[in-house]
């Protein structure tokens, strides 16, 4: 007999499809549902059971995993079967703000039932690598009890009861990425502005600085810490005169390159902004302290 | 007899004083130096020769290396000392346009000198590590003439002869970097929102998923020479409805963490200057080819 949760997936979505396939390859009896029914094929035929309805997913195991567009679509999904949530788990891994959370979690502990909020550190390749984590946040006995399943997606982060915490460093996460992203997108285009320029040959020296890069963030980090705490001087600093200057060269040439300069305006104005308090330093906690004064 | 080149350093900041730290920790008889003289204190206790003057300095060695504030810098320094340059090479890695490195090519040619134009992947305390790299471009022959002493400062890239080329992929580098850091700073600031965070547990996560988000940036390169070269589909697309949801996600959590949004106003103007022009998936050459169309 199989001594493993049978698990409910809602959503199979690029996701969706990567968590139940997750499942399905380390046993767990599965039960899948998707608005669009032929992404179940495959699953299917791995052995997943392939619910009718959102109403017979539901039912069919303790454990409810929901992964889909966003919060108003799990809403839409759930709502019509409430009274089948009773005495059931709902971990949802659709990705939200915490005030969205704090709501759909109020509302299913209505129904009865438990509730754990996630966010999936992983793009659909990496789910069940070593690479993947997922942070959740809520009930830590409902965590616990389930935390053996949720392995199975990738490394399982319990962040607190706090039910908001896991999106807002999901989103936090997110956000870092993002701006990985878009940095990669400008300066590939930079790079690219010159005859025979490569994106790959350049993206190779890209990761290896970004990489080294990286490995900075947490002294910067601990600067900010200690700067809340007691007020400590900065270990990293960098005089603003040298940070203006390279990003007046860094704007003339993306003109120079005919890309577009509009990206690197958020960056310029923090440092002018640093300048205009009085600073002569850039370092993270006066950065960071900027961002949360809430002057745009 | 010391067979090592004899080299000058002009500008001793926090990075002059690293290279000719590194010059003189390998061996090379090394002057230096700076406006503010003070700053060649600790290298002459270390063995280096303190000239009186530019135009000593430049005198002292046949090979010039140069890493001062801006290019403005570097010709008020270099100019009333023109006729003292010739037969010697001038190496400047003082961070600047293409253009400005051009412009300073051709006056260091014009007194009968070579130059070479670099650029500085590393900071000062990583200077003379593995960690390093350094960039350069110009005449190749000038080049291999001193690799070796370039060794000493970290891995010497030779990009070209085109001279602004180091120039465009320091700045490009700086670009990807300045977002890492910009991404940093406002994610940082989003989570200590929270009662009780901690900058430094963020970021241990943040190191994580970033490191591990930025090996996936080759591919997506790949994907940008593809297109360019023979229109080929991308391998990694994403719905833009999953990113404008997370977009709106995660700026709807800076909103309640207090946080400044702008911040995120270029990367949500991409996402939807893309489903303007029709598109449903992001992918990287349809947003590179995006920025390099010089649409604001
Ligand atoms: N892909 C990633 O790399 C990644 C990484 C981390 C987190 N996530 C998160 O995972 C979640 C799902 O993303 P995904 O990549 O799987 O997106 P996706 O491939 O676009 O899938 C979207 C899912 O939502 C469903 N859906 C959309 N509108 C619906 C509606 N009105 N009614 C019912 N179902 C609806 C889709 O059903 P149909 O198939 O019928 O359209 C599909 O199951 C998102 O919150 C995303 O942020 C994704
Ligand atoms: N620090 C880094 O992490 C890093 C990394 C890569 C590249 N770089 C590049 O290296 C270069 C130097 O940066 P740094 O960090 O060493 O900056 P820094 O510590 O601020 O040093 C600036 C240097 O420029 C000199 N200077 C400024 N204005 C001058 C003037 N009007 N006349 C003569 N000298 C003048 C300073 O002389 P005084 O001492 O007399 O003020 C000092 O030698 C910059 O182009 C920077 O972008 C730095």
């Amino acid at each position: 007999m199989n001594s493993k949760t049978p698990v409910t997936v809602i959503g199979l979505g690029e996701m969706g499809q990567a968590l139940a396939g997750a499942l399905l390859g380390s046993g767990h009896p599965t039960t899948v549902w998707n608005r669009t029914a032929a992404k179940a094929d495959e699953l299917a035929g791995r052995g997943a059971v392939r619910a009718g309805s959102v109403a017979d997913a539901v039912t069919a195991s303790p454990l409810v995993v929901v992964c889909l567009l966003d919060y108003a679509t799990v809403r839409a999904a759930l709502e019509p079967v409430a009274e089948r949530l009773r005495g059931r788990t709902v971990v949802n891994l659709t990705n939200g703000s915490p005030a969205q959370a704090a709501e759909l979690a109020a509302w299913v502990a209505g129904q009865g039932a438990d509730y754990l909020d996630g966010g999936i550190m992983a793009v659909p390749t990496t789910i069940a690598t070593e690479e993947a984590f997922v942070l959740y946040s809520g009930d830590e006995r409902v965590f616990a009890a389930h935390r053996e399943t949720f392995e199975v997606f990738g490394a399982a982060k319990y962040l607190g009861a706090d039910i908001g915490i896991a999106s807002l460093y999901d989103l936090a996460l997110l956000d870092g990425m993002g701006f990985l992203f878009n940095g990669f997108h400008h300066s590939v285009a930079m790079v690219l502005s010159r005859e025979g320029a490569s994106a790959v040959e350049f993206t190779e020296l890209l990761v290896t600085w970004l990489t080294n890069m990286a490995k900075v963030l947490p002294a910067l980090a601990a600067d900010v810490d200690a700067d809340r705490r007691e007020g400590a001087e900065p270990a990293i600093t960098q005089g603003l005169d040298v940070q203006l200057a390279a990003d007046v060269n860094i704007r003339e040439a993306a003109r120079e390159a005919g890309v577009s300069t509009a990206e690197l305006a958020p960056g310029t104005a923090i440092l002018k902004a640093l300048l205009a308090a009085g600073h002569k330093e850039w370092s993270a906690p006066v950065t960071v302290r900027h961002l949360r004064s809430g002057k745009d």
